[in-house]
């Protein structure tokens, strides 16, 4: 039987450690496909490259493994893994991380990790993102192979719902403190700026983006209390942004005709 | 009474028409605090600037009116906006726009113009993007002008159901041709990548960005087809990102346990 082709992304550069844990999981499943970006594009949301040159260079290959890295954002590798790589054959799923830092909540919208799987989502391949609820740059991953192994091979097998995709957020708790996995919706919460003013050499002011999270819900449904109380978070995600509800509250402004 | 304070931001840099074109609407309604990206930031998506310090400097002040510069992407102008110009008061509302090219359908997700509304909306301030479909530089913006003013009033008379933006597509028809206001729901389409091949001086490959809009759907209730139809398409936007009717699907599964 042919072994599935997995794509393999991230938005913390090639060299994060999320990324090579999640290279190591998923070799276990099939044939994998990594291209990743030279450098971090944490909090590069849906950026995609249009204005310069995208590369995308082999830099190993080995018996049911190649890897490339690129220029690009993790959107772009997306794009370029499937066109310049595969040369438009699709691969069986695309994973992305494991992302140094939560997803969670509203994070989601600010990730270039998730964006790679709604960009993957997009193209019709089943695709799921990986976070780890905390930006230690040397995490320990251990406590989710088992999980990334599983819940990816269910997706291989079960594929996901046409236009949905999966945004999966660990606890940092060992494995054994882990309460199960939880199928959750999006918590709604936001950051909070407080910019770092500071005046360069040339007393010109700048800024440096700081701020907090702040909950704005406390609810047992949502991603967020999941990953707090020790369970693994599971919310399938889609990019029809309409807020149907509001369709009709809209419409009974009776615009149509307002200013002709 | 006082005038509502209105911010303006967009994707295309402070020197795009689209840009003039709604600052001189909108300074109709109220005052205007306009921060704007120096340069075009065309599918930046979300992106927030995070590894580079910001600048936000002062180009422009009269009476009710004041324009800001910033390096930054749009959501970042939008948090600067906040938080540096206002020090922490909230605009009335948040307007962004007018952009050179659709927002309608996909292109929601690759937009930085949305982005910024969306960052205002999750920011707690009534937000509109507004884009004409033409990506030409020199687009004529007439026909959209009594339109923004009243869709904008009505937005800062009734305000918007929490956590909700609008996206608002114009025709690129002339004002008597336009048929009407549609408040309609994202399409699904997608953009197909066609990357164009070159080489270097030095022999090594670089890719280019291309690719066509590929239409999943023709349905009469989507900003797709009220765009595509003279109609000016409303769709109302929010960032739950949540496939809300895939959760029990997913919960089926019984991931909880797998792999414990």
């Amino acid at each position: 039987m042919k072994r599935p082709l997995i794509l393999v992304t991230n938005d913390d550069g090639i060299k994060a450690g999320g990324l090579r844990y999640l290279i190591s999981q998923v070799r276990e499943l099939g044939d994998v496909l990594v291209v990743a970006s030279r450098h971090s594009n944490s909090g590069q949301g849906h950026s995609i490259t249009v204005r310069t040159p995208l590369r995308c260079d082999l830099v190993h290959e080995e018996e049911g493994y190649r890897e490339y890295v690129s220029n690009g954002t993790p959107v772009d590798c997306v794009k370029l893994g499937e066109q310049i790589v595969l040369k438009g054959e699709k691969p069986d799923i695309i994973v992305s991380g494991v992302n140094h830092g939560s997803n969670a909540s509203v994070n989601i919208v600010y990730s270039g990790t998730m964006a790679a799987v709604i960009e993957g989502c997009i193209g019709g391949v089943p695709s799921i993102g990986f976070s780890l609820n905390t930006y230690a740059e040397d995490a320990n991953f251990e406590a989710c192979g088992s999980f990334i192994k599983e819940i990816s091979s269910k997706v291989l097998e079960e594929g996901l719902p046409a236009g949905v995709c999966l945004n999966v957020n660990f606890p940092v708790v060992p494995k054994e403190k882990i309460k199960g996995v939880k199928v959750c919706r999006q918590a709604n919460a936001r950051w909070v700026e407080q910019y770092e003013e500071r005046t360069d050499p040339r007393q010109r002011d700048y800024y440096w983006l700081t701020g907090y999270f702040e909950k704005l819900e406390e609810n047992e449904k949502t991603d967020q209390w999941a990953i707090e109380n020790d369970y693994i978070a599971v919310v399938p995600i889609h990019y029809d942004m309409t807020a149907h509800q509001s369709i009709e509250k809209i419409k009974s402004w009776n615009l149509n005709g307002y200013g002709l």
